[in-house]
């Protein structure tokens, strides 16, 4: 079994705020990140699939089309957008790098023809980063 | 002469617009980063002094109290802020690296003791930034 | 299942050396890392919790506290030290990426309280890295 | 368990085409990857063992003797070559990512002698790459 | 004046040598970049323009525009291809990233509309890159 | 004009420490970099040459034996070691990234045959770093 990886990025505001909670206690759980105009990330995203490579092509997947997949499935709608208000399938959804790994999985998963998916990887800032494996 | 550098980084939302334009006027000339919502970067900052090192230290500048320099006079107002609308010296300014560098020049440079200040870079993204030198 | 990384840095100093072994025996196995005055690195250091986003907050642990965590038990003990001299937990310990990983990992894992400690990774170099899972 | 990984490097050309399709068909499968001159990387190699680090030396193996090995195997074979031409070991294969990382298994697995070979990662480009686990 | 810089990538196969040479001069002047059959890189190409911005866009130029303007100009041209015998304005040119450098300036420089062109880097590999400033 | 540089990597310790400072004075000015054992970093090093590329080869200077010079000259002596003990340039000198810039460039550049010696910038981290230009 093989890995492949492609890796993707993303420019976009989010805020961590729970509306369930109040202000002081969004503060005390997320801090800065609760400040309420927002702020962003540059964010990369890498897609791992896993499986064997096809005798005749040498390749589990097109990374091309993996690249088209991913733009026209998650980058279209995030890329230069604020996640928590333009975001159809994140809505409710409060956007940390954990809950946005698991989003994107529920995505792409179903539309991997060949090989299938391993993991999304979805990292905040080079420091900070959140990978969900199914 | 000797260039002493260092890098900060900081996490920020912005919207590139300019209210005296229409909105379509806007999309035209800044495409996606008008989206009324704005959006974000993992931004990059390197401040460069320029200077003979102090003989008896080696030095241009103690590099940690210009990080701390940096620290109090940028970061903590722009860090996981929204640049439109939170950050007192960029109102009315269109949050552009351009713009942005020689702002971030305007008030690093008058509290430079050791040395002068040479350079301001910002990156929004590793592919893209401005550089002022005064 | 989520894995949640928080990458750290530190600079220290170290030097392979066993004392049970010549000094030739060590140049032998250890090369240029055994010369006796020790070399240094640029670490960094990957902390990766697995566990399950609690509902209410979208997040596994806040990853400040465990940045504050890691900054008290690992890093304030190890940054700017010598690696054999200077630090109680690497007492008799030959500094190796390796043995860095394996203690840290006992330091790290039973202080984690949301989710489970999933890996240790420790960067010598960019090139050079040993990650223990336990 | 301790994984133990060094990276290296290599430059090299490439062409993906399977000569068992026309050319079209191939300009269909691989896309400007098939253009009749090729194209190269900047590639990155990682090689990660798992094992116990010894008691005596706190290594699992000498990552200056795992470079050795890498380079004598490997990289003396296909640095600055063209590999559908100029290497022994991949006649015959289409130099895909999945491809050449399990070729190299094939060359490294055998000549590993302290722990075992763990993985094989095949960066193309920083967005692109393979990793094969035997 | 403010400098601002837009990062492109391609991949291209090139070979140096040169045909007013002996295979052994050219062998003794390039090494293993004569290798007959070619190697390649992961090119990055930075383009620097300096001005003034624009007082209502803040912008010396769109870099949207200078990623169009680049592509067009360079990228469709060069990327996937040998930079030896498919590229037009490479033809009779040794390339050397100093002589790429070089010629992209040509390409670029009549094409800055709005601030002037400063500076072309080309990077062939992380730890070697050249950079003209007409 | 082209500017060509070649970008190397060494790891070593230091101490920043003046002999003719108390203690609480060398504490003061250079904080945990004054610790007594001394601590380490992987530096990164940019020799920059600037000329004009030879006719008939596009080089300034060939690559490689730029590498080999920087190699002789400078990493065989301070690769692994104890800049403040080890090192016979550096004796007297507090191996402060500005001072070490200007000792490789007084050892650098009266070795450049072609082109000359534009700049010598010295990385302690990512983010912190000095340039000379002679």
């Amino acid at each position: 079994m093989v890995y492949l990886t492609r890796k993707e990025h993303f420019c976009a505001s989010h805020r961590l705020f729970n509306p369930k909670f109040s202000d002081e206690r969004n503060l005390e759980i997320y801090g800065k990140c609760a400040y309420p105009n927002g702020h962003g990330h540059n964010y990369e995203l890498e897609v791992t699939l896993v499986g064997d490579p096809e005798k005749d092509t040498g390749m589990i997947m097109d990374l091309k089309k993996l690249a088209e997949l991913i733009d026209a499935e998650i980058l279209a709608k995030v890329d230069h957008k604020h996640l928590n208000f333009d975001v159809d399938f994140l809505k409710g959804v409060i956007p940390t790098a954990e809950n946005i790994a698991m989003v994107f999985w529920n995505i792409i998963c179903p539309k991997i023809a060949a090989g299938r998916l391993y993991s999304i990887k979805v990292y905040e800032t080079p420091n900070n980063f959140a990978e969900y494996r199914g």
